[in-house]
């Protein structure tokens, strides 16, 4: 398999992954009479063969977790959770650990790791409806991954994310959740980490932190357990948009502890719990921003950001870079503090 | 009608418009079972009084464009191609020209224009199957209204894009581009400046006419005629993705001369034609980059960029600022080239 190639914009700071080894032809975008999803689903217990051989395997045995890792032909069954690498990954794993990555001032090398985290053995057992012992299964493996990767010398970030519905960009509708390794930091998180270098040089504080206080007591506060605190973004950029930062100051969510796996888990499940209720199962994106960087420990938190996906960027936004939301962070915040309480109440019963 | 905000993110120059005055309530986004498009259409001939007094109206009188304006309830009939405010604004106009912008680091004034170009009377007379005569219309509608708008003190940037097709965002079929005036420059076009600046200080040279240059004579070449060139970005985003540049050194597409605008119609005409046809009739977005500035005149140039909106960005995009696009823009290239030249062929028949 050959690599694929990153290119920058003529003037912006923007990368493009030119994925051609997905092996799509132009035509291939040939708009498609709606086709039902449906057939033979390859991340269902039973199928395993279909996917490449999985990097972890949770089994479970005498009531403990055990982790394991496929080889050549070998699939395991009765997982608990699995791992797999994606058949048609945009970054792609080098041969050497010490390839080039920056070929030109526009041109790198998309070298790296795609993975699927299929997050359970049942198909739809979706994060709004899970069981919160699954859960933390599945944040168990954003960590151990996180951790298997972060130090292979090519890996300078990773993107760990879900795409949740059809509208979402989902093209495999099994719960899953998926990971990929760049070999430079992207954008966003570039831009994030120099910001928040400049607000430590100057204020000695991480501005998440003055964030996180801020917002807990303000009118965008969400949810709070002892180890999260979830608010509606002053500036969301999608209606119903919300964020979950750890209350303790960490750059890498590597480094979770056990308790606050659990809490994460627990705030997956109420938070994904109360959309899914708000606006009837809508489609949504969420992201993980974390950073291996040594010089970001002190100055950067992590956190994760849902985006609800119930509207389409349009011509304005693709070409501007500025966004329109319909609906106010406050009144979002406010919506989305009820129907989560009621979610975790309907949890505890 | 208040006006709405605009909102910077905590660390990331990204801007969002709160436009809660179009007066959606959170749960209004639940999702809905697909509605069929149709029943009456506000924008068609007859039905004039469904939008507010145009701002601009291309009547035919003996063979000649005349230029009209609607008061109160005056609608004019038997017209050619019409302008009115949208609806429900984005950017709502200001009662005084002097009105305050910035009310904080991270809060401004969502003042400016919001305007709808309907086309042609012919609810399907979409750029790709258009008429160019009635494309010239389209185009000098575009100038006249940059112009009329550009010297307000409050208008620092006319946004000026199309959504065509409901995966695109469009939301009357109708066809029809939008404008909006915004009341500081838009993050893509603010770094767009800030590095062409930079290559003008640097070599004395615009950096879109050497791009152009290079470009016209490698291989994402797309088409050429006497006033513009097509080529597919070497950093393309999107799948088929086009842009299209005067060959005359411009910063405001409001400066177009006559036979420049017979030019750009042709060129809308036979390149969209040509992806409508490629791509069996996708939605696209398209965006004008063009800037009023005067520190832009030098360095700048504008010019036109297409969008086909044939994937959805999803969680990787959102949440990095990095994209990913499986088809080589040369592909794409060679591709549109056979395409428009069979488009143009055919239309000269």
């Amino acid at each position: 398999m050959t690599s694929n190639e990153v290119r920058k914009d003529y003037l912006l700071n923007r990368w493009v992954v030119i994925a051609t080894n997905r092996n799509k032809r132009p035509t291939d975008f040939v708009k498609k009479q709606e086709s039902k999803q449906d057939g033979i689903c390859p991340l269902c217990p039973g199928n395993e063969h279909l996917t490449p051989p999985a990097v972890l395997v949770y089994l479970l045995a005498d009531g403990e977790i055990v982790k394991e890792k496929e080889q050549n032909d070998l699939r395991l069954k009765d997982w608990v959770l699995r791992v797999v690498p994606n058949l048609f990954p945009v970054f792609v794993v080098p041969k050497q650990d010490d390839v080039i990555i920056k070929k030109g001032p526009q041109l790198a090398n998309a070298v790296g790791h795609h993975e699927v985290i299929v997050e359970t053995p049942c198909h739809d057992e979706h994060p709004a409806v899970a069981r919160v012992s699954q859960l933390v299964h599945t944040v168990n493996a954003y960590v151990d991954r996180i951790k298997a990767l972060s130090s292979k010398p090519y890996v300078k970030h990773v993107a760990l994310f879900k795409n949740y519905g059809m509208d979402s960009g989902a093209s495999l509708s099994h719960t899953h959740s998926q990971l990929i390794t760049t070999p430079f930091l992207p954008t966003t998180l570039e831009e994030e980490l120099k910001a928040s270098k400049q607000f430590w040089n100057k204020n000695g504080e991480c501005i998440f932190c003055d964030i996180i206080k801020k917002e807990r007591s303000g009118p965008r506060f969400i949810w709070e357990n002892q180890s999260f605190v979830v608010f509606a973004p002053y500036a969301s950029v999608n209606p119903m948009e919300f964020w979950v930062f750890p209350k303790r100051h960490q750059s890498n969510m590597a480094n979770m502890s056990d308790n606050e796996i659990k809490d994460l888990a627990e705030t997956l499940r109420v938070c994904l719990g109360a959309l899914k209720t708000l606006l009837n199962n809508p489609s949504y994106n969420f992201g993980f921003h974390t950073l291996l960087q040594k010089d970001a420990q002190d100055c950067y938190h992590w956190h994760l950001e849902v985006y609800p996906k119930v509207l389409t960027w349009a011509g304005f936004e693709k070409s501007t870079g500025m966004y329109i939301n319909m609906v106010l962070p406050e009144d979002a915040a406010s919506e989305l503090g009820v129907a989560v309480n009621a979610e975790l109440e309907a949890l505890q019963k």
